[in-house]
């Protein structure tokens, strides 16, 4: 860590001049002025790419929904609510030489969303539309113009794991997909340790369990050595 | 606070010797393994309530959802995620001289909750089918037996607040309801400050806008006056 913050300040980081776009943390869909829909995530493991990025010399764009923890520091901080609200905070900060997409956005919005309090006073149980979300990782990496040359996404599912996740890389269209098991018991949501696939047009590449500094220490330095000049 | 804290450690606090109950934050409703459905809390001012209450002697049961800051020293903490856990806390806790519902509990659960991710792979938008939760306050404040002889509600509103909380404690049978206007143009919700109507059987008194620990302060002062055998 003092080795990468002293390269950071000399500027001698492997990512120098590289801008990077990361997204962390779950989006809040609001339902009414007090009530909202949620995806679990503590934001633990987009921030600790951010910081590992950003060690390695990368101009980092962190835009960021309500996490339980704080931006790192040594980072570009946008802070949003909603899933349309990170979507364009991601659009406005293109174009990048990479994207990571960490963050858990909401899948769906609430479009009978209330500007008033909805009352329970008439016993009456609340009906809630949905309208689908502008899925920002897929946009992304089906861009003509501006797609960075590596794009990122990840996959949190509870079964199946490797297959719905190297599904996904190929329905979205993204280069790499860090999959993991988010299964209640492995502990991981919400915790200090990760267990991540690493799923790219190479096939998918287990990581033992470590911890998150750890799976964003060697995900950096992969990202790293992908846009190196001598690997491009 | 520091005469607070040796009152509280020589056991000469007004509350020495009453049982409290007070509940905080949000609670979280699954809708599947990764979402969910919250109220906004931050538990800022459950918490402050709890600490005041300690400091003036009380044996606090603290039951907190998932909230945004760590509960206060020197109460007996509950965690929980659900309205139905916090429900069935409260029950346990019981008897006790007073309860202090300052959580936001949903009011609604997913009765459709999944117990693995809902995909949205083939286009379609989730339903969501609700069942109303318990409703504690009312419960609480309708037994017959182990009615706390002081049971405080609160209303977070955004519109005729004090109309709306009034006819609330005549609803749900409490003895007091602590009323606030949680619009977001007020930063009330998740802010520092509190500008709180204590309504009781005497009508409204409008407290002028103060910090959090200060509403707390004066709640619990007023808590400790409303327990003490001159006034019973």
């Amino acid at each position: 860590e003092i080795v990468a913050a002293v390269e950071r300040a000399f500027g001698n980081g492997p990512l120098k001049g590289k801008r990077i776009i990361v997204t962390s943390g779950p989006t809040h869909e609001p339902i009414d002025p007090v009530r909202y829909i949620a995806n679990r995530s503590s934001g633990a493991q987009g921030t600790a790419i951010a910081a590992a990025l950003a060690n390695l010399g990368a101009d980092v764009e962190f835009v960021t929904g309500p996490a339980d923890i704080p931006p790192p520091s040594g980072v570009n901080v946008v802070k949003v609510q909603s899933a349309a609200e990170m979507h364009q905070a991601v659009m406005n900060a293109l174009p990048a030489d990479a994207g990571v997409f960490a963050a858990a956005v909401a899948d769906w919005r609430v479009v009978s969303a209330s500007s008033s309090k909805i009352k329970k006073d008439n016993g009456k149980l609340p009906t809630l539309t949905f309208a689908e979300n502008a899925d920002i990782l897929a946009e992304v990496s089906q861009l003509t113009d501006n797609r960075p040359p590596l794009v990122v996404g990840f996959a949190a599912e509870t079964e199946d794991v490797i297959a719905h996740a190297t599904a996904k890389r190929e329905r979205k269209g993204c280069d790499w997909i860090v999959a993991n098991d988010v299964s209640p018991e492995t502990g991981i949501m919400g915790g200090k340790e990760n267990a991540v696939t690493l799923i790219s047009a190479d096939g998918a590449e287990e990581w033992p369990r470590m911890s998150k500094t750890e799976v964003a220490r060697r995900l950096a330095e992969r990202i790293a050595a992908a846009l190196a000049p001598e690997k491009g």
